[in-house]
């Protein structure tokens, strides 16, 4: 594999970051995932987007990139035209403590790789492990703070699920480690409003903007009567075939609409 | 400076980091910041004892590393007997996704220096920009997971203020970006339990083991009434001179208990 990193194209063996690099030592960055076909990334506006959203919240000054000819160069240098790109972006290096530095360096890395076979249905569980936060503005952001979300997927893995609803302080659903989900509650299509603490998903606000679905906020307790469920990040559409050991009996695909809007 | 690396000892400039490491892509690690005098590592038995309980919540096996002779080591090797010792333990690398592998590989870096000049008495704000989450279990462990505190730092300084107090997401306070707050309201000294999303401090566990303060639950109203100050972590003690633009009239300082006790 070859990343690139801050302009040039290395082996990932030798691509180096270094130690007191802020995003290894405080998790001070941001990352973006794209899907690419036909050797470009798609919905690259709709991700620098948010990328410059999270900038701003982190007062994290984005280099000048160029950050298509950066992603297709990535994904020619590993020989491939499709697959899934990670466009990371860290405050760099700094002098110690949590104040960054007044003229920040940031570290731009940029992986590629095949895209994996499409996931079956998702069994999914709700964490009881970790809570989505609300309050931190960092729930807004595809921020390097993982560390929630990788807790709730090992609770997943630890149940026998795929992956794992998130909830807020307050106990209603935010998003999944990964996804946004799209809940059926008697014929309505829903999906949480941001406030929740979830990301704004890209795939979920094309869905939005089609109509397909409405934000309503959904306390735990409504998990209990979903017809059926499906999850949307920038990678793909999952539908969901249990919650929490019961079945779902209605396959939520947005085919038609995934098809052709979102060219998946 | 030269950084002790998975065991070797190097220049700062040449110890690589991996780009696919998961502390560096997901925040996927621990950390502990350790004083040092004569030599050695203060109270290493109780930051280890916290690094192996952070392990544990992660799932992070620990690799076997005789850590006093590698702390020890680095401070030699950047000609110290006294400074500040940072000790990084992150998941190491791994595949694309969440899920940990099944047979980590982590990374441990340490790295020392000297110790900077006792601060001055802090002013301190409370800050409007983010909240801890006391229903992550990343709040009680010295995660990499450090965004939310560089969020409050930022804005402490924005606001011409060298520290800020967190408050949880029902609004009490859990704990400063970086220290333990000790709070004199009345005649009472006290500090918040851990149940309010702070961490447990290692000079908290010892001021209140010498029964110099209790436990109690802070709403923010109570902040009016705040008689006196001070901050407490592995580094030292500073007493708050002004909270929210507010002078406090009383130091507070714990001196013959931190000359004593804490050896600072």
């Amino acid at each position: 594999m070859r990343v690139w990193l801050n302009g040039a194209i290395l082996p990932l063996e030798t691509a180096r970051i270094a130690p007191d690099d802020r995003g290894f030592l405080l998790g001070d960055g941001l990352f973006e995932t794209l899907r690419a076909q036909n050797g470009a990334p798609l919905r690259l506006r709709a991700h620098l987007a948010r990328l410059t959203r999270g900038a701003e919240i982190l007062g994290l000054p984005l280099p000048p990139v160029d950050w298509e000819a950066a992603l297709c160069a990535t994904l020619t240098a590993n020989g491939l035209k499709a697959g899934s790109l990670r466009l990371t972006v860290t405050r760099g290096g700094g002098p110690r403590g949590l104040l960054p530095p007044t003229a920040p360096r940031p570290t731009v890395l940029i992986s590629a790789a095949p895209l994996a076979a499409p996931p079956g249905p998702a069994r999914l569980i709700v964490a009881r492990s970790t809570r989505r936060n609300a309050y931190s503005p960092l729930s807004g952001i595809k921020s390097l703070n993982y560390g929630d979300g990788i807790l709730a997927r090992r609770e997943a893995q630890a149940r026998g699920a795929d992956d794992a609803v998130m909830l807020n302080t307050v106990g209603r659903v935010a998003d999944t480690t990964i996804a946004t989900p799209f809940i059926l509650l008697g014929d309505r299509m829903v999906t949480p409003p941001l406030s929740e603490g979830g990301i704004p998903g890209i795939a979920r606000g094309e869905i939005l903007r089609a109509g397909l679905a409405d934000e309503a906020e959904i306390p735990l307790h409504a998990l209990e009567k979903v017809r059926g469920m499906a999850l949307t990040n920038s990678l793909g559409i999952r539908w969901v075939q249990n919650l929490e050991g019961t079945p779902l009996p209605e396959p939520v695909d947005f085919m038609d609409f995934s098809r052709e809007r979102l060219g998946l």
